[in-house]
């Protein structure tokens, strides 16, 4: 349990993300390139002024030859500005005694590097993280996968509908083995990640992402239940031990529970509501958003209705809307399981139905307008089209959307 | 207010198409296509017997001359078939009694011939009603206006929210001069009709549809209600007079709600129920259809859910919702008062940027997803763009959608 830095092959790397995750401000690009371009070492070096930026430009001249010259100017420029911003942070820092204090908490600390790294923060680009605390069984990291995750967000003051549907939602994904991904606050996080806790089937329940460090889970009020998030499941924050959440930090955690899963779930947020933001990010990096509709009279379910009316989420009334749409990036290749229909009738198609046949999905479903997308076809003609297939025995249409008709799949 | 058969120059079709509500069905294509081919009084004289097929065939051998002759051949076997399938039907008709019986109620028969006939129901096309009974101030279908006309319906058994959504935005569309179509059904139905009487702001406040004949307003626990319809709004069918409402009639009923109004809202709807029906018709002759969100614990809104869940509708939570994607298709011709910026500032934009300048309307709003599929231009992307634009000031982000910025809007 406890770290020993002289076992740890990467501890050189390692110990340099810690120290910069002190010095750095998150989603930062100029230190994401200094990271990738030079290395962890020595950008911790110039962050923290043991090395001037001129030895560095010398050194590794040959590096930053692989940038335009222009553009490893400007960001040299930019990289000097940072070490005089943020030179005012410069304490006292050795990673030894940092890793004690974690150590006596139970805390690590992860970096891209590692090979139980969460592969799927890799899609934030130049705004993953430096490197990421965390509290919990570090072996669980191995079942955080982004197919296997839902995050499920939403406001601090809720109503009784909300806390239901997210136990509902949360619990039953849980039970089917989901990781349930939250930020821990009140309200609907609480209860996802409570339900979770409570229905988990699989080896991963929940985790928890902090805008403080993860020595001090936040809010206090919380601490119950986060504290069996820790030992059941994990604890993350990008902020080192020790640091307060700030609005800020607030929001650019956001964007880690978003990268983390595949589907961020927006149960209840007002008009303007921090889970707006995480579904947000989630849009951004192409994850898919999902809200919980509410009654037209609710301001916490506005939020989720905007979503919605500019087309930017999916609607979701159970754990299997989720699930369904979670299969169907899954496994592929179990298409070859069914056997296609005879090429004679498939010929006999008009155009706008042969389209649409092609479009509809072996397994799974698909929705009427997504089909239409898909194929080409439109309006009217899309429906028409469908029901032709239907009349036919080639499509089927079921609560969940349409796809081929199981007359034509027969395991081979 | 009596009617003058010899006063009306259009008697002789408004008799026949009247005979004709009482021997063939409804939708029925072989109809239409004898109406339009061969006039009215030639259709009720071969559905009656009164004059053989063989007859009409040789003389009017010119007008059927403008069909292929298989097409032809294949209509005067069906219309032979038909007039068997029907000969149970006839009574003996005279259109004279017919009118006076319904002169006593107030009752009157309009035709597509009628200048005004609502124009709406020619979407329909070979679905158009043969003729329209009706009851109410007959001058009020002036201002039957597809744009001026919201269909609201959903289930007989309801919700109290679904009553208080209803009420909502029934209540505020009629207080705005819409006119309220529904079904006159209890539940839903009957709310909406309610609502518009008592907050009519319009000439016409609400239309009910009936699946029976006008003289037997149903159910009759509504009665009072649909009194108050009559009085101060049209009661409509397409069933003679003293005709029983059937299973068959009120899906048939169903869309000429959906076409008299250019959108339809379904309020409370199960997973299946006749509000889904009317909403399938209006999406079939390319109306909008907006459902009203529910708890998703809540039966009565599974199949409004569905809807939205299968992308064939749009989210309603407010009148304001429905007007202003009314607005939107009005007046187009407004959109000249409103400049626009200076060329040289829009030369300058990215392509991504410059399409969906375009695409940005400048009087209303559009979704980002809108606007997406009108640009081409997609995720990231869109949203990048339309930050930059917004940081131009050339686009600007409202609770409705986007549309261009107010600083390039100014009235000439």
């Amino acid at each position: 349990m406890t770290y020993r830095i002289d076992e740890d092959p990467l501890a050189e790397v390692r110990s340099a993300r810690a120290e910069i995750l002190h010095l750095a401000e998150p989603q930062d690009p100029c230190v994401q390139l200094s990271l990738s371009l030079l290395g962890a070492p020595t950008t911790a070096d110039l962050l923290s002024q043991r090395k001037p930026l001129d030895d560095v430009l010398t050194e590794r001249a040959e590096d930053l030859a692989e940038l335009a010259a222009h553009t490893w100017q400007e960001w040299a420029q930019q990289m000097q500005t940072r070490i005089k911003n943020w030179a005012g942070r410069k304490r006292p820092y050795t990673f030894e005694r940092e890793m004690e204090i974690a150590g006596r908490l139970g805390a690590w600390v992860m970096i891209p590097e590692d090979p139980d790294w969460p592969e799927q923060l890799h899609d934030l680009g130049a705004d993953e993280p430096f490197a990421l605390w965390g509290r919990g069984d570090r072996t669980l990291l191995q079942h955080l996968s982004l197919q296997g995750s839902v995050a499920v967000v939403g406001s601090r003051d809720t109503t009784s509908y909300g806390n239901s549907a997210t136990t509902h939602l949360a619990g039953d994904l849980a039970a089917q083995g989901y990781t349930i991904v939250s930020g821990g606050a009140f309200g609907i996080d609480a209860v996802a990640h409570r339900s979770a806790l409570v229905t988990a089937a699989g080896p991963l329940s929940t985790v928890a992402l902090m805008a403080g460090g993860v020595d001090r889970p936040y809010p206090k009020h919380n601490e119950q239940l986060l504290s069996e998030v820790i030992q059941r499941g994990l604890l993350l924050s990008e902020v080192p031990l020790s640091y307060q959440p700030t609005r800020w930090r607030f929001l650019q955690r956001n964007r880690l529970i978003a990268a983390l899963a595949s589907v961020t779930v927006v149960v209840e947020a007002r008009w303007r509501s921090g889970a707006l933001n995480t579904a947000h990010h989630a849009l951004e990096i192409g994850r898919e958003v999902r809200v919980v509709p509410g009654q037209i009279f609710s301001p916490n379910s506005e939020g989720c209705h905007r979503l919605l009316r500019d087309g930017l989420a999916q609607i979701t009334t159970s754990a299997s809307d989720i699930t369904e749409s979670l299969n169907q990036h899954l496994q592929p290749e179990q298409e070859h399981l069914f056997e296609s229909p005879e090429t004679s009738e498939i010929g006999q198609l008009s155009e706008a139905e042969q389209r649409i046949w092609d479009a509809l999905p072996l397994r799974n479903f698909a929705a009427t307008e997504h089909l239409g997308v898909m194929a080409g076809v439109e309006g009217r003609n899309l429906l028409l089209g469908l029901s032709q297939l239907a009349q036919k025995g080639l499509a089927e249409q079921t609560a969940q959307g349409w796809r081929k008709s199981k007359a034509y799949k027969k395991a081979t």
